[in-house]
């Protein structure tokens, strides 16, 4: 059985005996229904310190009404599992009374690198994500915590309000786990019919198809134009945003060719899913 | 000399030795132009704490373009010995680039506490302060933080921000140090005329004559009425507020007799100057 902590008391007193005895704590905040991708980042956690402490918390204040808060998949012990397979040492689930008391008022928010994409399409999720993240790395205090490139913008964010509060903590990117035909591990693939899950391959296609044709010299917008066009002929119903941006500010590239840095984003829909995914260009 | 630290690395160094060595450290964050109610603030960490750090930051973003940033008194030199001779250990001194690096996007917000009063009067007050104060105490990592009742509401936003955000420390309250006259100890008494200090101490007088009209059965709305009469009559050219508030929530109370745990707040202003005081009913 993986060690269980359920409160900020609980794990702090297990980080700081780990501290006092001159070990390195990774953590690796996460909202559950772990795949390999989570995993990845536990054993990058592990290749960089003594000891990982991963973070099971399905954020209430980071989904909007209409969102699938509800639908989100929970499976503790099974996570729990695969945690301690990863070599994960303290997994730290707390609830959402503990994470949010009565009389809860105080919200970290981040401008700039929060505002475009996900941050016009999902106008309250950054905030929810700032706070909750500014709250998990004050409670755990780990030398270094590890996101996803999946989520290439939070990781962004995070950067940015991790260094803007003075937190005393190194944030590192992990790769994107990749499915056999491409397509980036994400807890919500399981909401994908077998059909969607046959399309949802022209994503990672796509997102290819326009670093070849940057390579070959393509003006960027009409690279982001013929992209959207394929994923809608694909079957993709709604495409969020399919963008080339700059991989550390997200300023919005020229029309002409791509500069170094860039990076190509995209959120598409498949029936009621949302996929996302980016790839540096 | 005091002992100074310009960065957040050599204050962490400095308080990461002191912990090892099994100390307890208070903080005292300032704005400078320190007098007696701040050294009696380093006076109650020392009682609390083994070790004191004051620092002293004028932090940009809690002023209003049109507010008194520029003129606000700076006097390092001079604070530095009074701070020595209170006790304190260390004064950490940053400048506004170690505070505020480039990119600086983060901030954080306080709702409930923070709306009414100054939060009414101040717009941008208490984004900036909560902001400030969360670097501040992530930056030094105290065991406890020591702030002014003068400034009583917002000592009530850091409270809150504090356990919002799980900062492993202890807010403590200091009493208001006061006059011969009873006017609160402020660094804007310096901006009062020989004129404007003799009616200033009209405005302990007032809060005194509202928490006896309120001891003696007249209602809330009437005694904070009459006391704005008494303001504007001594020669205050404007009253920002004078409202009787839970001393907790800082909900307004109804009109009738004042209840349990009552306060009384006002901002009031002597030509250019702006006063704020405060009282337990």
């Amino acid at each position: 059985m993986l060690d269980t902590v359920r409160t900020v008391a609980d794990l702090r007193a297990r980080v700081a005996a780990w501290k006092a005895a001159g070990e390195r704590v990774a953590m690796v905040p996460t909202m559950g229904a772990l795949h390999e991708g989570h995993l990845s980042l536990v054993r990058l956690g592990k290749a960089h310190a003594d000891r990982v402490v991963a973070s099971i918390f399905v954020n209430p204040t980071q989904f909007a009404p209409h969102e699938d808060f509800d639908a989100y998949p929970r499976a503790e012990a099974r996570d729990a599992g695969l945690l301690k397979d990863a070599g994960c040492d303290l997994l730290y689930a707390p609830t959402a009374a503990e994470m949010y008391p009565e009389g809860f008022a105080t919200s970290v928010s981040v401008t700039g690198v929060s505002e475009p994409l996900d941050g016009q399409a999902r106008p309250h999720h950054f905030g929810g994500v700032a706070t909750v993240v500014s709250k998990l790395l004050i409670q755990c205090d780990p030398d270094i915590a590890i996101f996803g490139e999946k989520d290439y913008q939070q990781l962004l964010v995070i950067k940015r309000l991790a260094r803007d509060l003075d937190l005393p903590v190194e944030i590192i990117g992990g790769p994107t786990a990749r499915d056999h035909d491409g397509l980036a591990l994400s807890s919500r693939n399981a909401y994908l019919s077998a059909e969607e899950r046959k399309i949802a391959s022209a994503l990672p296609a796509t997102l290819k198809g326009v670093i070849e044709a940057l390579a070959a010299g393509q003006p960027v917008a009409e690279a982001e134009e013929g992209a959207i066009a394929q994923l809608h002929t694909a079957g993709f119903n709604k495409v969020d945003y399919l963008e080339v941006r700059d991989g550390e500010t997200l300023a919005r590239l020229g029309p002409g060719p791509a500069a170094p840095g860039a990076r190509v984003f995209v959120a598409a829909w498949l029936g009621k899913t949302r996929l996302i995914d980016n790839m540096a260009v």
